[in-house]
């Protein structure tokens, strides 16, 4: 008995949206062949690797033994919110994990950070140690609230996964003292983070606690962001400084030169912006505002449309580490930091939570599998702060950075991927990602499992089977990527029809033990064309399977990259090579590559260069790097498109 | 009565070389519509503006009211360089076109630096003026030598032009105190300029006044650089400085690396190697040295296989004014310095006479009417340093330059046109460049008068008519450029067959009154494409007509032009345009441009982009930015190559 919904009416927002919630981590056994192993490598190498880097640069002791006044801050004004970071992507280790000696180092972690607990209840290492005439003096430039933020995201995660609230009790006195010195009232200070973060890690914290001071201060600072009489300014006059003067020229750096309700296109340093629309989304959800949430999916829809890397990278600029101008992405100086990518998961997933819609489905996945699971090995000890889209062979992942926000924040975010699978109502599951795994969800008060059998990334066949001894009555909403041009639908062998909801596929039935639904995904290898304003990429084209972006490397291919052209007509064979970088699909495609054998000593000629043809060999982007240096490239050139059938006279 | 010779033997070198010499630019009078106005402009508006320009900076007075010990040393350590190199061209000027106002401006300006030259005849502005004590002591870096040598230059062009002995008889001075300080013996110091320029000037003084010393000297300067125990090392030493600190890096910067005769490669800074190898063609010619015209030979191949503009431009880098690599040639970051355009032009002239191949004319001619030429605006006044190949509009001719050396060396380059059209021989004219001229050679004695009537280079028919009242013997050697795919002679309207020797025919006969030779050479509208190694330009192509590379501007073509492909089998028309840029030629062709419209909010996607047909026109690229500021650029995508007949399978 099948019944398949257009759209589940139940669900619905009085605005039209599909709401529902995320559900924790823990929630999800990973068995694929995929993300278990990279999990495995997070547990075991990643998390001990940035912890044995962190002592080795001094995080807990620098300051004791080298820190002075007068040193450069940067990166040691925000060092402690690594420290933050690693107790979180500890944490959720520890949450499905248990590990005594893990547990041990974030005890000590801790207990490190709580000596640094001022009466007050302030807590910073750098502006106890080095400045504490300097607190929150300058907020625009120096990290103070972000590192609070990454404090309390830390000590949210720790208590949900220990039960401990030695740390959460520390960042709530911190928060206190925070509530206290900002806000609205006559001798509160009116202003906001320079690089946001605290505004989401604040929700974070109202949830855990319940206190809704927590998140009546998100709030404010999201309110009070880039009101008239700017903060900033008055802060850097009362300074003494004159606010002109500002290195990064435009409050658009940190998305405070306008309100943020007032502003309409993605700006500035991607990472700030990546946090602050994340909080945006939050309080867009919880206070049920309507201007938060068209906001968020205003300025959302202009990164996608016009300042995105197709790997989910964002922030062309290394200047401001942020955007510039719409369609401008280059590729080899491409910044597209490893935060940002990440930022942009977070984002997305809390929009797709505002409204079931595929397109933060699918963006997520995108970056996930590319532009963020770029940034890490895949022995999981180095990685990409910048994740260009081409390469001469001299970028290389790096094992730590002076300036180390990716590290623990990569290890932060694939650590929780639990969380990013589902969403639920109260009746209906949402399967927003596809793994071989095991959920254990509770919706409306019932606990229920559910299986997903798959071959997934490689593959896109997925059985969905709800584990059960009795029928069970749910929705099953069931996301067909926008990349995916061939879906179907099957029920005990039957191809069933449906329809979509904002590329949702729902199906309500009752389903008895045993049963199970299966999709059936399309995804070959097969061409993807950049927006003709991409002045770098115009006339040539990228290499998709699934979610997956491809691209060259010498490795493979040693040929020169610009030399290829890939002919009308071309097609992509996919072929799984288990023992290749852990396992990956390959595409192959007959190309053109120019001779250059028949030019001799000519430089310029009036015939044309002749081709021969080659197979290519692409793998996944996120692969890339990690065999001898040589180039890379995504974009390939074609004549597809001018020569195509498409052409208009 | 013709006779025609597939190579003619009377005038061979030993070594099968065709040699010629120039003859003085006075010998020709410009009658044609391209060269003629922009001479008059050069003499009317360039000179005086330059003039202007050097007493606004203060070149005649600032080293009294405002120059002191510690100042910063460039570009003031070379200011006179801008004075000589002007006076050099404004004798060009008078020896053709008298002007008492010029002549009064030029007779001050030589005044002024006859105030400068000491009692040893040192004669210097920065040295004597703010660091006396440093003279002779950083050859490497300070120019001194390379200001002598405009000096010398200047004062060669002026005695020339005028018969005045005063500065030459100044620098005859200066140039024996450098030969008593340089030189081979003990005591004396084995250096040489680190900015090569004196040498090639040594040896116009030479034959400017006969003197071998002058002769000698600047065959000591090029035969000792680059010989161990090397100059810039010991020199370096004993200022007490590291030569490891060089912050050029490598010798090779300035062609000190090795032994001349021992380089292989075109390196450095472009315009050092320029007249580097201009004054080691100079003494292979003079020396009868196989050594130093092989060295020449192979490097000017190099650089022409390898490392040369398609506009004659040359030096891709900023960072070192020069080479990189082979075939790195970006076009929006291409220096490709005015100065280095001009003296690869000086350099090819100096290697045609060495050998009569048209490659050399054909490189000269090149970089004449693109490179060279782009680097003065139509009216005279403004000048480009850089001459990039594409542009977002933001690159634009300036009035002048804190380094000034490019206004003043395109001045005397252009005034002294008249000695490229031509070289000769005892019994033969070789006729390199085109344009519509009366010149008068004198031949084994006899005096000649030649006639070219055409409307090069905007049409390839050139007629050439001996003027005189009775037959003449004489070979005229035409050269077919190795541009011009068909070319045919005709004497009386009747075609007469002819070989080519190295690019030319030859036609040796007895001239009648009234006679005439008429070459026809096609030049239609048509593509050029890149060696497949030059990363940038793959899969495009240029656009050509006769000596002309072409350019589009947003000022024709209000379109974005990345977004341009030319299609295959493409063609294009040309046009005169008389009122256009002072009268161009434009081509314009039927080419596809890629669609945005139908793209809406997306990004990325599985179909490629429709295009739609544009009728494009192009400009000279010597013409670009005389109008409203916009995009700029040479090399256009092309589906040519990969899909044309040549494709093998």
């Amino acid at each position: 008995m099948t019944h398949v919904l257009s759209s589940s009416q139940r669900q619905e927002h009085p605005s039209g949206a599909l709401r529902s919630s995320s559900v924790p981590h823990t929630a999800t056994i990973f068995q694929d062949a995929f993300w278990a192993p990279r999990l495995h490598t997070l547990r075991e190498r990643t998390l001990p690797a940035i912890y044995q880097q962190m002592r080795q640069d001094g995080h807990f002791t620098a300051f004791r033994e080298s820190w002075h006044a007068g040193m450069r801050r940067i990166p040691y004004v925000f060092w402690e919110s690594d420290i933050s970071k690693w107790i979180e992507a500890a944490s959720y280790s520890l949450a499905t994990h248990p590990n005594p000696d893990l547990a041990a180092q974030v005890d000590e972690a801790i207990a490190f950070l709580l000596t640094l607990q001022q009466p007050d209840g302030y807590l910073n290492l750098w502006f106890t140690q080095v400045e504490p005439e300097q607190r929150w003096i300058n907020l625009r430039d120096y990290h103070e609230l972000y590192c609070a933020g990454h404090l309390i995201e830390a000590a949210v995660a720790h208590f949900q996964a220990t039960g401990k609230r030695i740390l959460l009790d520390a960042v709530c006195r911190y928060a206190d003292l925070i509530n206290a010195t900002f806000g609205p009232e006559e001798g509160q200070r009116h202003g906001y983070s320079g690089h946001e973060e605290i505004e989401l890690a604040l929700m974070k914290l109202f949830h855990a606690t319940g206190e809704e001071r927590y998140l009546r201060l998100s709030h404010y600072f999201i309110e009070e962001r880039g009101r008239r009489p700017l903060y900033f300014d008055l802060e850097t006059q009362a300074r003494g400084e004159n606010p002109a003067d500002y290195e990064m020229g435009t409050y658009e750096y940190n998305q405070s030169h306008r309100p943020v309700r007032e502003q309409r296109e993605i700006v500035g340093h991607a990472v700030r912006a990546m946090y602050l629309f994340s909080a945006v989304a939050d309080l867009a959800r919880e206070l049920q505002d309507e201007g938060f949430q068209e906001t968020c999916e205003r300025i959302w829809r202009h990164l996608c449309a016009k300042r995105l890397y197709i790997t989910g990278g964002l922030g062309a600029s290394k200047g401001n580490e942020g955007f510039t101008a719409d369609y401008d992405l280059p590729n080899t100086s491409a910044y597209a930091e490893t935060c940002a990518a990440i930022g942009l998961v977070m984002w997305s997933q809390r929009l797709l939570q505002l409204d079931a819609d595929h397109r933060y489905a699918d963006v997520m996945e995108q970056a996930l599998y590319n532009g963020v699971l770029s940034g890490i090995s895949l022995d999981g000890t180095s990685f990409f702060y910048e994740n260009p889209l081409e390469s001469n062979g001299t970028h290389h992942r790096q094992p730590w950075f002076t300036c180390a926000c990716c590290p623990p924040n990569i290890a932060r975010l694939l650590l929780s991927l639990g969380s990013y699978l589902y969403t639920v109502t109260e009746t209906d599951i949402l399967v927003h990602l596809y793994a071989q795994c095991t959920t254990t969800i509770t919706l409306g008060g019932r606990q229920i499992t559910m299986h997903q059998h798959t071959a997934y990334p490689w593959d896109g066949t997925v059985r969905l089977e709800i584990e059960s001894d009795e029928p069970v009555a749910l929705g099953i909403h069931l996301r067909i990527p926008g990349w995916c041009q061939q879906a179907r639908l099957t029920l005990a062998d039957e191809e069933i029809p449906y329809e979509t909801r904002k590329g949702y596929a729902c199906v309500r039935r009752t389903w008895r033990p045993g049963e199970s639904l299966t999709l059936h995904l399309e995804m070959p290898g097969e061409p993807v064309y950049p927006h003709p304003a991409i002045r770098e990429n115009a006339g040539m084209m990228a290499l998709r399977s699934g979610p997956f972006i491809y691209c060259l490397e010498s490795a493979d291919n040693p040929i020169p990259f610009h030399q290829i052209s890939v002919p009308n007509g071309a097609t992509f064979e996919k072929h799984f090579l288990p023992t290749l970088l852990n396992g990956v699909a390959v595409l192959r495609s007959t190309v053109q590559v120019l001779e250059t054998e028949d030019w001799s000593e000519t430089l310029y000629r009036n015939r044309p260069p002749l081709a021969q043809p080659y197979t290519l060999t692409a793998i996944p982007y996120y692969a890339w790097d990690q065999r001898t240096p040589g180039e890379m490239r995504v974009w390939l050139r074609t004549s597809e498109g001018e020569t195509s059938n498409h052409f208009r006279l």
